[in-house]
């Protein structure tokens, strides 16, 4: 009986192809099908990241969204769309695995962090071997180039998605020694407002695109609302212990 | 005049060799002086991920520790011996710097994520150039070898102290759509009761240093509070979306 391939959820890092691990790279590489989740029409950060990485006669495998935001008019559901993706996604990609091919699913990032690997991971890991190799996670790249050390001692951190609503965010702020808000984008003015109320704006840092080519530092109040990329973040990093 | 040397804060992973970056890797190589934070009489686990790596000529720079704990006898302060201690390691760090030597820190994890580094870079990097590699911290190594994906969509991510007190923890806790409770050791039994009573403790997964080579993973209610080692973690996985 053939022997089943392996599901690796590949975390690839924070966007600097050279913040990739060497396990991650050891992998990618030794994997003879590579997957990755993408917008119709675009390359895709996580492949942009690992292209130079590829070697000859791997499957790739692209993954691509149906729809690209969550708001969608009535009676479309996003909730049944993107859930019928991910059925299918996992049923191609346990095609390659019965056949006894492993499949590289390469993350932005960390692959348990935010990332659509997790869907495909339960969908699969119950029946398949899966393996994940942790990454560089956004936040963590996002305050490297910041210069900003994000707890100290036994400081909390809360790491919070712009999505939610402002009443929801300003209470678990204002709870937060450290915090990390990230898929900013359209929700950039309100997670902006919020801090302003809360007196915490002038200690947060803004980045786009951390340790990419294209990355972007720029102060909370010069930021252009309408130009705020989903993946930019905002640091409030933890008041710095003077021992 | 002679250049001055750069101040390298160099994330090396969670415990793994191999989960250091290709970047951290480069760099390491590149840097005439390697510091790093050690216990008096240890080797030191950021040590133990990088020695395989070094190379020859390099000056090795341990920056030993004065303290193992927070809890010392009247009249002694933890704060002040350790301030010193960051003080004097700082001068030590800058004679090189001076003298046109980088000098990469190495940090297990990541450098601005709870790491020693921290307190060099406070003293440092406004004099010096300073450049920091990110690394997977800890709680994503965690989650990797506990195969529990950490955070869907927009849930909050709280990342805790087991020091904190028992009712900031209970409170922290409870508002938490997901969390990673960190610095355990002796802490371990307070922070499982306060799961206990959240009824939180089924959902939570403990893991002793993750993706070492002696990683433990135990189910809660079997861990033996008298071994629980500082280098342990608790992770509550958010709740699975059913997408």
């Amino acid at each position: 009986m053939q022997a089943r391939g392996r599901l690796i959820g590949l975390g690839v890092g924070p966007g600097d192809p050279e913040l990739i691990t060497l396990k991650a790279l050891r992998l990618l590489r030794e994997s003879p099908v590579v997957a990755y989740f993408v917008a119709k029409g675009k390359k895709g950060n996580a492949f942009g990241i690992i292209e130079d990485h590829l070697v000859a006669q791997q499957t790739l495998m692209p993954l691509v969204y149906p729809v690209t935001t969550e708001v969608l008019p009535a009676p479309m559901s996003y909730e049944q769309i993107i859930s019928d993706f991910y059925d299918n996604a996992s049923l191609d990609v346990a095609a390659h695995l019965d056949a006894g091919r492993d499949v590289a699913v390469i993350c932005e990032g960390d692959p348990f962090f935010y990332g659509s690997y997790m869907y495909l991971h339960d969908r699969l890991a119950e029946r398949y071997e899966a393996q994940v190799i942790p990454g560089v996670c956004s936040m963590l790249g996002g305050a490297s180039v910041l210069g900003a050390p994000l707890v100290y001692r036994n400081q909390s951190l809360s790491v919070l998605s712009g999505v939610l609503p402002a009443d929801d965010l300003k209470r678990r702020l204002a709870d937060a020694d450290a915090a990390v808000i990230m898929k900013l984008g359209r929700n950039f003015p309100k997670v902006r407002q919020v801090l302003e109320e809360l007196g915490m704006a002038e200690r947060a840092l803004y980045v786009e695109r951390a340790t990419m080519a294209n990355q972007k530092i720029v102060a909370l109040d010069q930021v252009d609302p309408a130009s705020s990329p989903y993946f930019s973040l905002i640091i409030v990093p933890g008041e710095r212990w003077q021992g």
